[in-house]
C-alpha cells in the first residue's frame, strides 16, 4: 500500500478502541453530516441526505400502502395547547425551544417549536373530526421537530431532527390497538428488510413510555458494540388527548363518543443505527437497498491505454444506471487504492476495477465490501451478477448482524452476572422482572441498563425478578441504550 | 338537478364577484388547506399536500438533473449570523420570529427561525469551500421557513410555507451568471410543462430585488383575476455574502478568491397559483401532470345491476392504477349528480361514468374537466384514450392560460390608459420606464401596480417613459401582484 493510501485509512479512530471516536469519525470522513455554528444542531450533507432520501421512500411507500395519507401541520404549537396534556407537557417542557417574538412585536402567548405534534394536531382534529363517516383518521407527517437536548451525537440525538410521525384517530380502542401495532410490524419490516438491522419489537415499561400515551411499544435494535438503540415507536394513546381536545365523534347510534387515537414516528437516527450496525474500521458499510451510490467504478488508468478504459467504464455506467445506482469515479489527482479506501470508507456495497488487461479480457475485477471478495466477472454477466451480490450483500448484513445480536443476547437469572455482563457493556440480557418501577429504577441506577421492552414474544416469566425477591411478572431485555 | 346537487355548488362564490372570496371557498371545499389555531399559519391537507408532493417531485428530478444535491441545514440562524449582511438583515428583521428560551433556560444569543438560509448556509461553505477543486458547490435543500406577516392568505402568503432553496457557489462571477439564469429556465420549464401556467421571465428592478442580492430574476404568471404572482425567483448574489461570511477558496494559481454565489426558489404558492390560473366556477381544475387523482370512477347504482357495474369499476381501477392516477368513488350516501360535483369541485381532470347499460356495452362515458365534453369510449380503447385525453388536457389548459394572459397583456403609451386599465385590475402593462426608483415608486402609490420584471427578450424601449418625460431605459411588466 503506498503510504497515502495508508494515512487515509489511520486517520479512523479504531472501532473497538475507541466506538463513540470511531463513529464521528466515519460519518465527518465519509462526508455525512456535520456540527453547525448552532450548538448542538447538525447538517446534513448531501451524501448522509441521500442516504435519508433513500430511507424515507421507502418507509413513505409502506405508510401509503397501509392507507395513510401525507399532511402538513404547522411547526409552532401554542403554550396553552401544549400544556392541555398534563404527562404530554410535562415529558417535554424541560427540552421546548420557544418563540416569544414575531419581528418587532413581543407575543401575546409564547409558541413552541413542536418537539411532537399531538397536541397541534388533535386540536386540528377536534374540528375535522364530526361523525363516524370520517373515522379511522389515517394522516402521516414528513417534518423537522426541536427537542433542547443538553448532550447531543450526530443522528442520535441533536436538538433539531427529521422524522415522521403517523397520528390516526379510530373509533374503538381495538382498532387504534390495532393500528399501533400494525405501525410497529411496518417498522419491524423497515429496520430488518430495508436497514438489514435486526430488531426486537415490544411494549415500554411505564417508566420508558412517551409522555401521554397507554402504552408504547419500540423496535430496538442491538448496534455492534453491544449498546442498544430505540429505532422507532408506537404509542397507543387511548383517550388522553381525545379527552382533554375534545375529539368526538357521533357515532351511528346518535352518540357522541371520544375517538382513540395513536402516533408514530422514526427518525433521522436510523442513519445513526445503520452505521453502528453495519461499519467497521475500514468505515462505513451501506445496505444495498438504500445505498446512495451501489457501485462505484474506479478505472486504471495507463497513459496509453486510458481512452480505451475511459471508453469502457462510460459505456458501463450508461449501460447499468437504469436499474442501478453506478458511479464512476475518473478523477485525476487520486490514486486508484486511494479511491478504494475512500469508496470503502463510504460505505459502497460493491467496487467495480477495470484496466486495460480487463478491457481486453471483456470482463471487470468485482469487489464486495462486506467480505472483501474479490471475482473476475465477464462483461456478458455483468448486470445480473452485479444484481444477484447486491441482494446477496443485503441478506449476508442482515445475517451477520442477526448472528451478532443474538450471540450478544443473554439469558441471566442472578444479578451478579447481570451486573458483570453490564460493566462490560455487552448485548441485550434477557431476564425476569417483577414489574415494578423502583426495582426497574435501581436496577439501572446500578448498572445503567434499562429496560429496552417486554417482546411481543417470549414475555413469559421463568421465575423471581433478576433484581428483586418478588416473583418475575415479565420475561423483559435490558440493555444500556443510546 | 336534484336540489342537494344544486345547493353543493351554489356554496362556492361566484369568482366573477369575489375573487378572493371564491379563491378560499375552493381551497376549503375542496379539502386543499385550512387555517389553524396559529394566526397565519396553515394545515396543508392530505388533497394540498398530494399535489404538493408532485410539483415536488417533478421540480426535484429537474434539480437533481441539472447537477445539484440535496442537503439539510439548521432550522435557526443565530442573529450575530444573520445581522452580517447589512441589506439583507434589513430586509428580513421586521418578518423574522426570535426564538429566545431553551427550556427554562433564557439562551444566549436569540435565534432567528430561518425565514431563507443564505446566512447559516454561507457560514457552513465558508468551512467547507477551500480550494477550486470544491467548486462549483450545487446544493439545494427542500424545507419550512418563517416569515411573520402580517396579512396572510391560504397557500399565497403564511407565516410557516414549505420551499426549495438553492445555494450555490462558483469561481467565477459569469459562471454564477449562468447558473442563475439555469434555474430561472428551470423554473419556467415546471411552471409551464408541468403546472400549465404560463410565464414571463426577467429581471426585477432595484426596488423589487432580494435583499442582499445583485440581480434577481423571477418567473411572473398572470392569475384570471388579472393580478401577478411571482412563481420563482433566482438570485444572483454576487459575492456580497461570500465577503461578509468570508467564504473564499484557494485558486489554481495558489490566490485566495472570495466565491461567486446564486440562491433561487419555489414555494407552496406555486399551489395557489395553478388554483388562480385554472379555476373555474365549479371549483378547481388541476393540469393532469400533477394532479392527485387523474381519473375518477363514478358508477351509476341501481340495486339489481350493482354487482356488474361494481365488477367493471373494480376491473378498471385494476386495469389501470398502474399508469395512471385513477380511483372508484363507490360511497353508498351520495347520489353520482352530488358525486359529480363534488369531484369537479376537487379538479379532476377526468370522469368516467358507468351505469348498467355501458356494462351491457361495453363501453364507459368520459367527461373532461375543462371542456366538460363527453364521449362514449369503447373499454377496449380506453387507456389509450384517457391518456390522449390527459394530454389533450394538459395542452389545453396551458393554452387557454396562455391566450387569457396575451389577451390580458396591454401595450400601453400613456399613463391615463395606464390607470385606466389597472382600476379595473386587469392584466398585464408593457410600457417604458425611466429606470428610476422614484418613478416605479410613484407608479404604484397611484395605480398600486408595480414593476413585475424587465423582460429577458423584448425590453428594449419605444420611446418616452410612461410615467415621467424622461426617456425610457426599458419596456418593462407592470401588474397588481400578490
Amino acid at each position: 500500500m503506498p503510504k497515502q493510501d495508508e494515512d487515509f485509512v489511520k486517520e479512523i479512530t479504531n472501532k473497538d478502541e475507541d466506538f463513540s471516536k470511531w463513529y464521528v469519525d466515519v460519518i465527518r470522513k465519509a462526508d455525512m453530516a456535520d456540527y453547525s455554528s448552532i450548538k448542538g444542531c447538525m447538517v446534513i450533507k448531501p451524501y448522509g441526505y441521500e442516504l435519508w432520501e433513500n430511507i424515507k421512500n421507502s418507509l413513505d411507500k409502506m405508510i401509503k400502502a397501509t392507507g395513510h395519507k401525507n399532511a402538513y401541520f404547522p411547526l409552532f404549537v401554542p403554550e396553552s395547547l401544549l400544556k392541555k396534556e398534563a404527562e404530554h407537557v410535562e415529558g417535554f417542557a424541560p427540552e421546548v425551544a420557544w418563540v416569544t417574538h414575531g419581528g418587532d412585536e413581543e407575543l401575546e402567548e409564547r409558541m413552541a417549536i413542536r418537539p411532537t405534534s399531538e397536541a397541534i394536531i388533535c386540536d386540528t382534529y377536534s374540528q375535522w373530526i364530526q361523525s363516524w363517516r370520517d373515522l379511522p383518521m389515517l394522516i402521516n407527517q414528513w417534518a423537522n421537530v426541536v427537542r433542547w437536548e443538553k448532550v447531543t451525537r450526530l443522528f442520535l440525538r441533536t436538538r433539531e431532527f427529521l422524522w415522521q410521525e403517523g397520528h390516526t384517530a379510530h373509533a374503538t380502542a381495538e382498532e387504534a390497538e390495532e393500528e399501533t401495532l400494525k405501525m410497529l410490524g411496518v417498522y419491524k419490516e423497515l429496520c430488518e428488510n430495508t436497514l438489514a438491522m435486526p430488531v426486537v419489537v415490544g411494549r415500554k415499561s411505564e417508566g420508558q413510555k412517551f409522555p401521554g400515551a397507554v402504552h408504547t411499544y419500540a423496535v430496538e435494535a442491538l448496534m455492534s458494540n453491544g449498546w442498544a438503540l430505540q429505532a422507532g415507536t408506537s404509542h397507543n394513546l387511548g383517550q388522553h388527548f381525545a379527552k382533554v381536545f375534545d375529539v368526538k365523534y357521533l357515532d351511528q347510534n346518535q352518540q357522541q363518543q371520544y375517538v382513540w387515537q395513536t402516533s408514530w414516528g422514526v427518525t433521522t437516527r436510523l442513519i445513526g443505527g445503520i452505521i453502528m450496525t453495519h461499519g467497521d474500521n475500514s468505515g462505513l458499510i451501506f445496505p444495498p437497498k438504500i445505498a446512495p451510490i451501489q457501485v462505484i467504478i474506479v478505472p486504471i488508468i495507463f497513459e496509453k491505454s486510458k481512452q480505451e478504459v475511459l471508453g469502457k467504464v462510460n459505456q458501463l455506467v450508461n449501460d447499468l444506471s437504469e436499474s442501478i445506482r453506478i458511479e464512476a469515479d475518473i478523477r485525476d489527482e487520486y490514486t486508484p487504492g486511494w479511491k478504494y479506501n475512500e469508496w470503502e470508507l463510504k460505505g459502497v456495497p460493491i467496487r467495480i476495477e477495470v484496466g486495460p488487461r480487463d478491457v481486453k479480457n471483456e470482463q471487470v475485477v468485482m469487489v464486495r465490501r462486506d467480505t472483501r471478495e474479490k471475482t473476475f466477472v465477464k462483461d456478458s454477466d455483468l448486470k445480473a451478477t452485479i444484481e444477484k451480490t447486491l441482494a446477496d450483500i443485503q441478506a449476508n448484513l442482515f445475517q451477520r448482524a442477526k448472528d451478532f445480536r443474538d450471540s450478544h443476547t443473554y439469558d441471566v437469572d442472578d444479578f451478579a452476572t447481570f451486573e458483570s455482563i453490564m460493566e462490560e457493556g455487552r448485548g441485550f440480557i434477557r431476564a425476569n422482572w417483577c414489574g415494578s418501577g423502583e426495582c426497574e429504577k435501581s436496577i439501572q441506577e446500578k448498572t445503567s441498563a434499562t429496560i429496552r421492552c417486554i417482546p411481543l414474544q417470549g414475555a413469559e416469566p421463568t421465575g423471581k425478578c433478576v433484581h428483586c425477591d418478588d416473583e418475575g411478572k415479565y420475561r423483559v431485555y435490558f440493555a444500556k441504550a443510546y
